[in-house]
């Protein structure tokens, strides 16, 4: 078959090339001490049998796969189905593109495959990995730590006590939570409720925090825990309706959920921002600007958080490298203002 | 930093188990011939110490990895814009979760970067790959073939001129673009056009083949080449309607350009299907529940076209299997009716 045709060999371009074995060897991984003419001649003949290096013999020498994994802790579907991640996705392929770097995306179905993960991450196909979305219970970070390779995650670790050396990349959730319900009690708002992210994630817990730095006497009705779907925020929305029905104001933990919460209060004959103003969090488009009315949001730099946990990674793996990375990067974010608060 | 603290050694299992190297190595490999108190000593070492077996070292054994690679020869942002390809990789992704094999998503920005994936692919990384979206004059093929590991295809490949062995699945798309056409037919337009896909994928190449063999005499003024996105749809339907603004049909080459050209009929103050009666390709949900009005599609079955791709690859991979597989698979489309035809 096609695929199995034998791969041409170090052997075979050196027969091509009528050089050594060595000298072969020493053109393909970018030795010096050959001489210019025999380096052409080289590359004629690999170009010619399509001779493609060995990299597992390769990285013998170098100890490098130029391959980075990301790794995110959730079901294959939700990373397709959540915009989050293409956009931290894209900041990192990006960035690991820019050296010559190849991107590992190590999907799963669910918690189940974790260990199978761990194991491939060990197994000597990555110089190092990028994790995001971890939830506080999940044992990844601890099967990571096993598979002994450079990792930086994606937000802040929830698990982060007192270890040292942990490499993360996080927005500030909690600033951002806390400027998003100063605008709307600026706003003259009195009654304003929280619609949450799930809790066992450092963003949502942080931004509940941000919520509560403003209003920590606010009654614990107005807080309602949800999951940043879609479908969560409508159900968390019609919740708080029923538990306290002059709710004029909402900060929900991310867009998506925001855009849910609007969609109830539309149906529930809610004016926005008149009856109730709402404020998300992410500023991610296409969502932030297809809602009814656009929405006001907190921003945060998805992408650019992408690139850094990259730039981050590749600075721990450079053996040239003379400085320590920081261990922990959190990014400022700022209020957009559009027309829901 | 912990993610780099000395990863437990076997030795240090062996320790702490109180048994030889070897001994440990056997339980690890799932060898037979070790008593079952010591089975069970090593194991609980294992556990105590947080060991990952090298799985480097076990593939030298095996000559498994355990791990396929898919390679999707578009940029990293297509990839997460089009929901055809979040289709086929959860059908991937199901099959080889189902047999215990890690999904390895190989992302690249652009055609620059095929070069790195068959270095990644000939690594010893992967024990084969699904390789999709190609289009006639890409390398890709050529350096999968220089990489020497089992391949199958999504889609037939348009290089295919005799090679034997090449193994692709896809989806009998010149048999949809025919009931698709007579459907029009059926309805009495008799001006019908068809925005293609881009021509140097087979998809789409067959699909305008299919329009051909029902109307091989149509005017060439009504074939607009396309790119199957939104954008192109709308392009090509401007184009079309300058043209021929008696067009009173358009088979487009899959949903999401129809998508397009149905805004387009509406902006422009044309009624589908009343004036224009409108046909995708791909049924892809929500896509063509969610236009207006909604689409009638030939539909092909995305994730089950991933599944079988990854089972077939599986069959190749497996020592004991006998039976060769199929070269190729095609599968059978369906004319789903909606409003908008």
């Amino acid at each position: 078959m096609t695929e199995t045709a034998p791969r041409p060999t170090l052997e075979a371009v050196a027969a091509r090339a009528g050089v050594s074995r060595a000298t072969v060897s020493r053109v393909v991984n970018g030795g010096d001490g050959v001489r210019e003419p025999l380096v052409e001649r080289v590359r004629r003949a690999v170009e010619e049998l399509g001779y493609v290096p060995n990299q597992a013999a390769r990285s013998l020498v170098t100890r490098r796969h130029d391959a980075v994994a990301v790794v995110i802790a959730e079901p294959e579907t939700r990373v397709f189905a959540d915009p989050f991640f293409a956009l931290q996705l894209r900041g990192i392929s990006k960035e690991l593109t820019a050296h010559d770097n190849q991107l590992v995306l190590l999907l799963t179905e669910g918690r189940d495959d974790h260990a199978r993960v761990a194991r491939y991450l060990a197994g000597g196909h990555v110089d190092g990995a990028l994790v995001f979305s971890l939830h506080l219970d999940d044992p990844l970070p601890g099967l990571i730590r096993g598979a002994g390779i450079p990792t930086v995650f994606g937000g802040r670790p929830g698990w982060h006590d007192g270890d040292e050396g942990v490499v993360f990349v996080d927005s500030d959730n909690r600033g951002g939570a806390r400027e998003a319900v100063r605008h709307l009690a600026g706003l003259g708002r009195t009654r304003i409720a929280h619609i949450t992210g799930p809790l066992d994630q450092t963003s949502a817990a942080d931004r509940l925090q941000g919520f509560r730095d403003v209003r920590g006497d606010a009654d614990p009705r107005l807080v309602v825990e949800s999951d940043f779907t879609p479908g969560g925020g409508e159900r968390a929305m019609r919740e708080l309706l029923a538990r306290r029905p002059d709710v004029d104001a909402v900060f929900a933990a991310n867009d998506l959920a925001a855009s849910g919460a609007l969609r109830v209060l539309r149906e529930q004959g809610r004016r926005v921002p008149e009856d109730v103003a709402v404020v998300g969090f992410d500023d991610m488009l296409p969502v932030a600007e297809g809602t009814d009315p656009q929405l006001t949001t907190v921003r945060q730099d998805i992408e650019e958080m992408g690139r850094i946990m990259a730039r981050l990674l590749l600075r721990r793996l450079d053996p040239s490298g003379t400085d320590d990375p920081p261990a922990g990067v959190v990014l400022p974010t700022t209020l957009v203002r559009r027309a829901s608060a």
